[in-house]
C-alpha cells in the first residue's frame, strides 16, 4: 500500500474537518469578477489567476503566471513536492474564468458576493457566478490535494495544473499555448473537474463531450439607420435578413440545414442506444425543472439524444434596431447574431464553419453583406472506454457516493480537452460534480454544498486510487 | 388688401433680417434633449414645452402647458392679438419630441449641440437631433409669425398652437386630449410642418400620410436563460421561435402576409400612377443616397409606391440573449422584437393588429409564450384635393420656390392627422421642407439652412394668401 492509499482515512477526515475553511477560500475566489469574454475584466482575470498561482504554491507547487494573447494561463508543477507512488504522472485542467452575469436585474443577490443558501428541498447551496463553473469544480480537486498535503507532507501524484482563462469564450490562447509547449505537458492522463452528475445522488464519469463552433454574422444593408416613414417598404433591413437566416437553419422537423452538417455523425450502436433509454430522461423531469414540457429538438430522436449525443445549432444572441423602451421607426444599418453549433462524432467544425457562412451568404438579398468573427472551432471528443483510469475512477466514485457511478456522455464542450487527446496524445478522465439545477452560464448561479464537499472527498479516493 | 397681404413684402424683408437670430433661437431649443420615448429625459420634455409656451408668449399668444398622462401640450391662442383677416381661423400642430441618438458613436458631433455645417456640394445645413423633425420644421411658422408681429403688430389669422411631446412615441396622450377638449381645439383648417420636399428645389403639399400600427412582441420560453451545452437541442429557443416569425411577415414577393392585411388597400387610378411614374424615382437616386441599389419591397410596385403608397412592414429592433462581446454559450429565457407596419387607404389599423397577434400565436411552438405591447395604432388620410387652402398654398410655395410646388402622397405618419379630420372634421395642408438626405431618426440628423430660411418665407407667404 502506498502512502496515498495509506493516508486516504486521515485525507477524508481532514477534508470533513476542513470544510468551512474550504468554502471561505472558495469564496475568496468567487468575488474576483473574472468574466474573460468582456474585456473591461481583464484585470480581474489576472487578479484570479494571481489568486489561483498564490494557493497552487501554498500546497508546494512551483506556479508561474504564463502570458499568452489574452488571459494567463496558470501552471503548477508539483517536481520534487511528490510522495512515492506507482500513479500516472497527470495535468489537471480547469478554469478560473466565468460567464458574464446579464440579465443582473435576475440576480436575487450580488454575483460576485457569494453566500450559502438552502433550497425548498434542504439542499444547502453555494451561490454565485463561478460557484460551480468552474471554480467550485476545479477547487474540489486542490483541496483533495490540500488535505493530502497536510496529513502527508506530500502531493500524492505527479501532478501538472494547467488553470486557465478563456475557457468560457472558446480557450483561443489556450490552444497555441498547449501546441507550443507540448512536450512541457504531456503527461500520462489527463484530469478534469467540469462535467456534471446524473442526479444529486448519482456520479458520473463522463466519456463524452460535444465540440463546439461558436460564430457572429453581422448583417449591414444601407450606410446608416433610416426613418421607415421614408424608405419603408423600399429599404432592404438587415433584422429581416438576419431573422430569414436563423429562421432556415432548422427545418420542420428540427433537423439542422446546413449543408454536409451531419457528415461524420453516426448513429448510436443500438447497445449505447438501448442504456441511453434506460435511462428514462423524461421531458417533464429534464425540461419540467427550467419550465419546458416538450423536447423541442429533432423530432425523430429521444430528448437524451437531443441533449448529449446529437449536434445542435442555438442562436445565442442577436441585436438590431432600436431596442430601448418605446417605439422608434426605425430601419437598422445593421443587425448581427451570435451562432453556435455543438458537434458530435467525426463532425469536421472549420469544414462546418465554411458551410455556414456559404449557407448566410447564399441568402442574402441585393444591398445585403455579411460578415462573421469566429470564437470558437473544437470538434468532439470520446475517452476510450478501456483506459484503466476509467474503472479506477467509477469504482472510487462507487464508493463515495454509495451509488453506482455511471458512463455517459455529455451534452457539454471543453474546446482544450480535444487537443489533450490530438496533440498531446493522453486520454482525459472528466468527473465533476454539477448538477443541472446549478444555472451554469445564468443568474443565480449555485453549487450544491454536498457536490463540493464529497467532490473534494471523491477526488481523494480517486487519487488515492490512481497512485496505486 | 389685408394688412397681411399688404404687409408681405415687409415681413419677408424681416425675416431675411432677422436669420441669424432666429437660428440662434432653434439652437436653443435643439439643445434640450427632448426624447419622448425614454422616461430618463422626462424633464427634458418638460423643459422643452416651457421653453415653446415662453417664446409663444412672446409673440402675443395665450399659452399654457398643458399636463397629459405622459409629456404635456402646450397650446397658444392668438385671442385678441389678432389683426383684421378674411382667413380661416387656423389650427397649427408640430412636436417638440424628438428621436432618441442611438448609435451615439455614429455622431460626427454631440446631437444636442447644434452647429452649422457645409456639405460637399455647397449646401449650408443646421446640424442636430431635432435640427429637421421637428423643431426646425415647425419653428419656421413660428418664426414667420414673429415676423408678422414684429411688421404688424399683431398675429395674421385667428390661430390655435398645439405643440405636443409624444408625436416620436405614437401621441399617445395627444389623442384623449384632442378627444376631451374637442371644441376647443376644432378650427376652420389644419397646419402641419413636418413633411418633406421632393427635391431641394421643389416643394410639396402632401396629400396623404400612411397610418402607424407599432407592436413590440416578447417570446418566453424557459424560465430562465440555459446553458446549451446541457439543454441545447432540446430546449426551445425563442431567438429561433422569433426569427421565425419575422421571417414569416413577408411572403417571397415581398408581400405582407398577415391575414387580411391588405384590406381596404386600393390600387392606385391610371392617372396617379402615371404621374407617379413621370416623377422618375429611381433606386439609383433615391436609394443610392443611403447606399442601397435594389427596391427590397412587393416587387410588383414601382419603387415610389414602395415607399408612399403601399402599406408595408417592418422589424425596426430585436433583442435577446447574449449581445455583448466575444462568446456566451447560453439559449435565452426571452427575445423581444418591435415592429411596425405603414397602412395607407382604409386599412383598419385595430383589426390588423389583432390579426398580427394572431399571427404570432399561431406560430408558437409548444412551450413559448407571446405578449404584446403597443405603441402607436393610427389610420391613413388622406387630404381632400378641393379644399381652397390647397391651392392657396401650392402657388404661394410656388412664388417662393420658383418652380411648380407638387402634391403628393408622403410615406410616413403623422399620427394625431387622422383625428384632426375624423374628430375635429377640418381638413389639414401639410407643408415641409424636410429633404431625403437630412437623416431624420438617424445619426448626424440635419436640416437644411435653404429649408429653414426659405420655409418661414413661405409660410410667411401661405399666412398671407390665408388671410386673404
Amino acid at each position: 500500500m502506498t502512502s496515498a492509499a495509506a493516508a486516504l482515512p486521515a485525507v477524508l477526515d481532514r477534508i470533513d474537518a476542513d470544510l468551512d475553511k474550504s468554502i471561505a477560500r472558495l469564496f475568496d475566489l468567487v468575488r474576483i469578477p473574472s468574466i474573460s469574454t468582456d474585456s473591461a475584466y481583464k484585470d480581474h482575470c489576472k487578479s484570479a489567476a494571481d489568486f489561483v498561482a498564490k494557493d497552487l504554491a501554498s500546497l508546494g507547487f512551483e506556479t508561474s503566471v504564463r502570458p499568452t494573447e489574452g488571459h494567463p494561463v496558470v501552471v503548477g508543477k508539483s517536481n520534487g513536492a511528490t510522495a512515492p507512488n506507482n500513479g500516472p504522472s497527470v495535468l489537471f485542467y480547469g478554469h478560473y474564468d466565468v460567464q458574464p452575469v446579464d440579465p443582473l436585474n435576475l440576480w436575487d443577490t450580488p454575483p460576485f458576493e457569494p453566500r450559502i443558501d438552502t433550497l425548498p428541498d434542504g439542499r444547502k447551496i453555494i451561490v454565485g457566478r463561478g460557484a460551480c463553473d468552474d471554480k467550485g469544480q476545479f477547487m474540489t480537486f486542490v483541496e483533495a490535494l490540500r488535505a493530502f498535503k497536510a496529513v502527508t507532507g506530500k502531493l500524492p501524484l505527479d501532478i501538472t495544473m494547467m488553470i486557465e482563462g478563456e475557457e468560457e469564450c472558446g480557450s483561443k490562447s489556450l490552444f497555441p499555448f498547449v501546441r507550443a509547449n507540448a512536450a512541457e505537458f504531456k503527461r500520462d492522463l489527463g484530469l478534469v473537474c467540469d462535467t456534471g452528475m446524473w442526479n444529486p445522488t448519482t456520479p458520473v464519469v463522463t466519456t463524452s463531450l460535444r465540440g463546439l463552433l461558436y460564430e457572429e454574422v453581422k448583417i449591414t444593408c444601407a450606410d446608416r439607420d433610416l426613418h421607415s416613414g421614408v424608405f419603408g417598404g423600399g429599404a432592404a433591413n438587415p433584422i429581416r435578413v438576419l431573422s430569414r437566416i436563423i429562421a432556415a437553419l432548422h427545418d420542420d422537423n428540427g433537423r439542422v440545414t446546413v449543408p454536409g452538417f451531419y457528415d461524420g455523425v453516426a448513429d448510436l450502436p443500438p447497445d449505447i442506444k438501448a442504456e441511453l433509454k434506460s435511462l428514462n430522461m423524461t421531458p417533464d423531469w429534464f425540461l419540467g425543472q427550467v419550465g419546458l414540457k416538450q423536447p423541442a429538438g429533432e423530432k425523430d430522436r429521444m430528448l437524451i439524444e437531443q441533449v448529449s449525443t446529437r449536434p445542435t445549432c442555438d442562436a445565442n444572441g442577436i441585436i438590431g434596431g432600436y431596442t430601448g423602451e418605446g417605439a422608434k421607426t426605425v430601419i437598422a444599418a445593421e443587425a448581427t447574431a451570435k451562432v453556435s453549433f455543438r458537434l458530435v462524432g467525426k463532425q469536421d467544425p472549420e469544414k462546418i464553419r465554411d458551410s455556414f457562412r456559404a449557407f448566410v451568404r447564399e441568402r442574402l438579398p441585393a444591398d445585403a453583406k455579411a460578415e462573421f468573427i469566429n470564437h470558437a472551432c473544437s470538434p468532439a471528443l470520446a475517452v476510450a472506454y478501456d483506459n484503466p483510469a476509467l474503472a479506477k475512477a467509477r469504482a472510487a466514485l462507487t464508493a463515495e457516493w454509495g451509488k453506482q457511478a455511471v458512463a455517459v456522455g455529455s451534452g457539454g464542450s471543453i474546446p482544450i480537452v480535444g487537443d489533450f487527446k490530438n496533440v498531446l496524445g493522453m486520454d482525459t478522465l472528466l468527473v465533476g460534480f454539477g448538477l443541472d439545477d446549478d444555472r451554469v452560464h445564468s443568474p443565480n448561479e449555485k453549487y450544491d454544498l454536498t457536490s463540493f464537499h464529497k467532490g473534494t472527498r471523491s477526488w481523494a479516493r480517486i487519487i488515492a486510487a490512481l497512485a496505486g
